[in-house]
């Protein structure tokens, strides 16, 4: 008999239907004799109809507010799950996230979780029930409704599990678990049993969209195991884990992430003095640009070329700030490249195994693939290549790994 | 300078566009220098949404779980007024009944107002704020969602106007005021400036479905000035005040109300015997019909009749009842009669006017209508007659009692 948190996204509760298939499953494991803590999103498509009525408002409804309109959403959705519940013969028992209570800042719109009260959640597990908490929302010390920005019902879920000490977080949504890529560009791409806080991370961000960041950080500080599965199949889905538990024969590589999203811009032929990244990087920062990689290299004339890459969508914005700053960067060019594309391996085992870069690099070589830019990490090498050949790349270094499903354990010797 | 608690029904709220009317009204009353408290209901349509997708669940869903699904109607509706507000520079706090906190009794989906705390409100009002409160709901002294059940928005209203001390609680509607008759059957229908609560009680329950009696009744006993008037034109409406406030040249009839969705059932020839009415209306009560009018007449040869009316939708059962019962009622006869009306004239007027009766006769006399029922109170006579004369009923009495606009003082002498 274990303690579970489990977390159904909005996809996964979008109808009364899916919210009965929702029930079905929380039965099977009360059946089993787990206690259940349910966390659940608004429906899918009810946080856009209600921004929308604000914005028919105004542009930029009052923060506060927005908090106390969104937050209807998950309120309406534990009421439904509740009752699917009790219907199925489960007692249920539904807690706001001001209920739980779970104590937030006073940042509204994005704020962040402080301290969760388990108290309440414990009493009506021990008569029975099934407890259903509202993602993404809590109060702050005055009782003011805040809300923990998009996705925030992963990080509730997770904060949950640490403050509850349950035995797993679960977290269903409309995927499997983790791939080692996109399954859509590689066809035998292979479903990870267990990946580390670490590598979840770094494939995270680089876009594989399964799980919040925020929340696989939160997971990692409190040792909360997590896994991720889907709510539509059935599957063991993906273990996120401590780097010690995973097993001596796992792959160096865990996935390989992609983007296609980015431009690159290169200043060229700047003089080589102190200050120079700040003096280029600076000024588009302070426009509020991201900025992803940055690579910097010395050319043997005491000039130098710094090269970074921005969102697609800001790269023009980005081309023009500089523009009007080369005479005083002095530099000899300013370029925009918008046909890019990023390729990441990932895996905790790069630190112990040598040679990934450079497999890497005699892959992308043998299929005649230029690299453009190249940054790496303890866990991380990243590419910048042609956009055009970014799904042969993902596909050729995913078969040169060895990660497609069945060839799991050979190569990393 | 006034504290004036204004609320605000579904039709009123019912959209984007219909919030921003509702914050122009309220604009001009903070132009004035009024301190303002709204309460709103759920936009129109919504109520009936959620309750859709909790019986799409189950037949008769938890009620506790209906509380929190229901509730969630009126925040979005504080959420999206207080933006509307702020949008044209009137800065607002919204609450849920909960924040305010609106206390009251555990008995979900029906909860009656135990005690309201007005400090967090009038800290609000102290800054400039208006206060915009979710109708309709509360929370239990252990923090559950209550609700107060249909039409308990003008209930929180009138309740906060007494916790605050308001000098007015306003409640908006989509009529202009209390009628002395419904103006879809007699033209001239009258809008009254003023009403006793009592005389309103009386219509209200009659089907002059304007106000929630038991908002009326929480507004009498705490002497709360009440005004029921129009969300979309512009008016004084009408003010449900104290019987001492009442001018001597009122006239002694209020309104007539009237109701064509009763039935009357007859059982005729019942040795008169102690307990006879209670054994005919006893067993339809505890089968949970309602009872309206009751009527007992005795008949010279020692039998009696008793006739009374409940509603057209139960009346067949009603009847079925007794008719199992006949044998031992020894009744000589039990008849259905579905083809009724029922009028009333409702004025505080009445105690100290004679006659009134009489001329209520005299006119349905001359107009050739067979009165099948009278019953008096304090302030009411009502008459059942046979449906197809209730119109013209109503009209000949509006005429009689010189009810219609600009004839108003000269009757009651």
């Amino acid at each position: 008999m274990a303690l579970i948190v489990q977390k159904y996204g909005g996809t996964s509760v979008g109808t009364v239907e899916k919210i009965e298939a929702v029930a079905d499953k929380i039965a099977k494991f009360r059946d089993k004799g787990d206690d259940i803590v349910v966390v659940v999103s608004a429906m899918s498509g009810e946080t856009n109809r209600l921004t929308a009525m604000a914005q028919d408002i105004m542009d930029y409804p009052t923060p506060r507010e927005m908090d106390v309109l969104l937050s209807t959403g998950e309120q309406v959705t534990i009421a439904l799950l509740s009752m699917a519940l009790e219907k199925r013969g489960f007692p249920a028992h539904s807690f706001t996230g001001g209920q739980v209570r779970i104590l937030t800042c006073e940042t509204h719109t994005k704020a962040r979780i402080r301290e969760i009260d388990g108290t309440r959640i414990h009493a009506q597990l021990e008569q029975g029930n099934v407890v259903v908490v509202a993602g993404f929302q809590g109060t702050d010390e005055h009782g003011n409704i805040t809300t923990l920005g998009r996705g925030g019902s992963d990080t509730t879920a997770v904060a949950l599990a640490a403050a509850l000490d349950a035995d797993e977080c679960q977290i269903y949504t409309d995927v499997k678990g983790v791939y080692t890529t996109d399954p859509r560009v590689v066809e035998d791409a292979r479903l990870l049993d267990t990946i580390t806080f670490e590598e979840m991370l770094e494939l995270a961000s680089l876009g594989a969209k399964v799980l919040q960041i925020r929340a696989v950080e939160f997971a990692g500080k409190y040792k909360v195991p997590l896994r991720v599965l889907s709510s539509f199949e059935e599957g063991p889905g993906t273990l996120i884990s401590l780097e010690e538990e995973k097993k001596m024969e796992d792959p160096a590589i865990a996935g390989i992430a992609f983007q296609r999203d980015e431009a690159k811009i290169t200043v060229s032929g700047i003089p080589d003095l102190p200050g120079l990244a700040y003096n280029v990087i600076g000024p588009v920062s302070e426009a509020g640009i991201e900025v992803d990689v940055i690579v910097q290299n010395a050319a043997a004339d005491n000039t130098n070329d710094i090269t970074f890459t921005v969102k697609r969508s800001d790269s023009d914005r980005a081309k023009g700030i500089l523009d009007n700053l080369q005479s005083s960067l002095q530099a000899r060019e300013i370029s925009l490249d918008k046909k890019i594309g990023k390729v990441s391996l990932v895996g905790v085992g790069m630190r112990s195994h040598a040679g990934i870069a450079s497999k890497m690099f005699k892959t992308l070589a043998t299929e005649n693939i230029n690299i453009q830019l190249i940054t790496t990490s303890e866990i991380k090498i990243s590419i910048v290549i042609e956009e055009k050949y970014l799904e042969l790349a993902v596909r050729s270094l995913h078969g040169a790994f060895d990660l497609a499903e069945g060839e799991i354990t050979e190569e990393s010797n």
